[in-house]
């Protein structure tokens, strides 16, 4: 894999999508001078400012893709929206494509996802494919009103995702006749990620489990390590562990869980860096982003130990203020501790423009500090 | 300071130089939000390879230097070479330069640090400036042979800096007419670091005292903690602080001193992240080079406490591997701990061209396991 190779023989890895988590690849790639570059479809997208020499285009252009590919050694990706056929397509150009598109596919296609982890054993929600109202009702009357509708693609942050009490409920969504999907709604006591990242001669390396907490469907809050028992972490764990192999993941892949008294259930998986996994920028002596290149490039993965006893990470989402760069006088004189990233978009409301995060020695402590850093910075409270 | 602003009001940094320190600022730049531009005199350089829009030029071309600075709120350096005369006519443009020329000359002009630091009553061997034979001879029935003798401007790494055990020792510098400065010879124990950073408001962070490992004046390894005493260090930090305020530097300096069994005495001054201090990047809460980047924007600076109780950096230099990415194989593999950073930087004999860090329990632990993967990356040894 070296058709390519950056300067000194270093690899070149291309990110198909400009958002904020190319943008966060670039720092690990610059220190192992890995060349990263980015497919974007503006200029002004959150990575494209920062890392040279970006290509322009959409991830639904093959030809796109295809020019990018050509000066890449291996592939990957910011979000999971590039179409199944044109990965396929650059895989018989002789691209390297990490993950793969079989892989992928689970990522954006809930019910396939749905299908392959049955398939595995893995605990999911009950669920079913829904092409009617009386799918959607037949459903029902197993597990009960409402059920939790999902399109099967193209959704993320809480889009795509509704609750229904009843099939008139979801009139316009089965009128469009695409691919849906229900899932019970389950009574969880919270919600639960495991980051895991898999190189393609088959290494695992995994996180400790955290919690995630979520306002409206869009993450708000990362606790880490999560407050559950050992024994609970490890299945939690090996529930991750049996994803990444079982579909055949390469880079990093986040498994979010609902936690019930009865065990874990797996809700959403992402193959990339996840929001779930912010914390490990300063939280985990590797990052997930150093170790998403890591594992696209089949380097051996690094340390996933925690850099303190607690860390809390607290998303920062565009409020009041357009111009955040003024609160940093007040968040960092408050806590000179607090570590802020910025992403560069410009603020609308409920938009993730950034992030903090805090480490320390008690749970409630650094949460507490990493949501008055990002309440601060949008515009919530003054100081 | 918001003359110009980058996206969403977020300033503009200008660095001048191309090198690694520059290239190692862009990933807390990229956290921050901050857009990072760098003015180098090849598109090859090692910062120029990962910043956008980097501009071409060199330090010393007044007219290059303005049409940077006019696109930037502040400009700071990646070395010391610019002429104090263009950052004086920066100024009077209405630049914001910092560190300002009056501190940055300390730097540059080893006579001048010497006369300064005297008048501020920080401890220096014994030195005098050097115009003669004669003058070195004078010094030398005071101190005894051998001398160290040092031009006074324009040396780093070992250059411009030898020992001489007689004045035809000298004779070719001499000869040359330039400002040389004399010094005694130090019998050191060990030779230490401190790096502040102070803002131009007048705050002061300090890491903890490191102990410098230098061969043939090139520095090979710095282990944090040094192991001094308490007291011991509290002297070297206040030394520091003292030389910061004194000299009215902003952003970071690094005061590189020896240690003796009467005490401190300072060595050299660095008005910038510093090869000393790139253990911070992991090993402390907040990075030299974010904490310069806060500096120069005049924010509060950053908790600077450290991540483990001993970290150690070993410099990968130039040897006979030319292709350094596939030592990564092994590296990675034999330490999941291990950190590498590449400059991006082609391999010639002696050059720094990366560093390896290691953070863990014990201080003989870490300082193996930074040689080891510095050493194998080099090609000095199998495995």
């Amino acid at each position: 894999m070296a058709a390519v190779a950056g300067p000194g023989g270093f690899p070149v890895v291309g990110v198909v999508g400009g958002g904020q988590l190319a943008r966060m690849m670039a720092g690990p790639a610059i220190a192992l001078g890995i060349t990263l570059r980015v497919l974007a479809r503006d200029p002004a997208d959150s990575a494209a400012q920062v890392v040279p020499g970006t290509d322009l285009g959409a991830e639904d252009d093959l030809e796109a893709l295809r020019r990018f590919a050509k000066d890449c050694d291996v592939v990957t990706f910011d979000h999971e929206h590039v179409p199944t056929e044109h990965l396929r397509a650059l895989e018989a150009d002789g691209v390297v494509v990490r993950p793969g598109p079989d892989a992928l596919e689970h990522a954006q296609d809930k019910a396939h996802m749905r299908r392959s982890l049955t398939a595995l054993g893995v605990p999911c929600p009950r669920w079913t494919e829904v092409g009617s109202a009386g799918d959607l009702e037949h459903f029902a009357t197993e597990v009960g009103w409402p059920v939790v509708l999902k399109t099967s693609r193209g959704g993320y942050d809480g889009k795509g995702v509704r609750l229904v009490s009843s099939a008139g409920d979801a009139q316009d969504w089965l009128a469009r006749g695409r691919p849906l999907l229900a899932e019970e709604r389950v009574a969880f006591t919270r919600e639960l990620a495991v980051l895991v990242a898999r190189s393609p001669h088959g290494q695992a390396a995994v996180w400790p489990v955290v919690e995630t907490v979520q306002v409206d469907g869009i993450c708000r809050e990362v606790l880490a390590p999560a407050a559950v028992s050992e024994e609970h972490a490890l299945v939690a764990q090996q529930v991750a562990l049996r994803i990444a192999e079982g579909l055949g993941v390469t880079g990093v892949l986040a498994v979010e869980m609902f936690d019930t008294p009865d065990g874990v259930l797996v809700n959403e998986l992402a193959m990339r860096p996840h929001n779930s996994g912010h914390w490990t920028i300063e939280g985990s002596r590797t990052s997930q982003f150093e170790q998403h290149l890591r594992a696209v490039l089949d380097l051996p993965l690094g340390d996933t130990s925690m850099t303190a006893p607690y860390v809390a990470m607290s998303n920062v989402l565009g409020g009041d203020i357009a111009e955040m760069y003024s609160g940093y006088l007040h968040c960092f004189a408050h806590d000179p501790g607090v570590r802020i990233h910025m992403y560069g978009k410009d603020v609308r409301p409920g938009r993730k423009v950034g992030h903090t995060t805090v480490l320390g020695e008690d749970a409630e402590d650094v949460r507490a500090r990493a949501q008055h850093a990002a309440a601060f910075l949008r515009g919530d409270i003054d100081g």
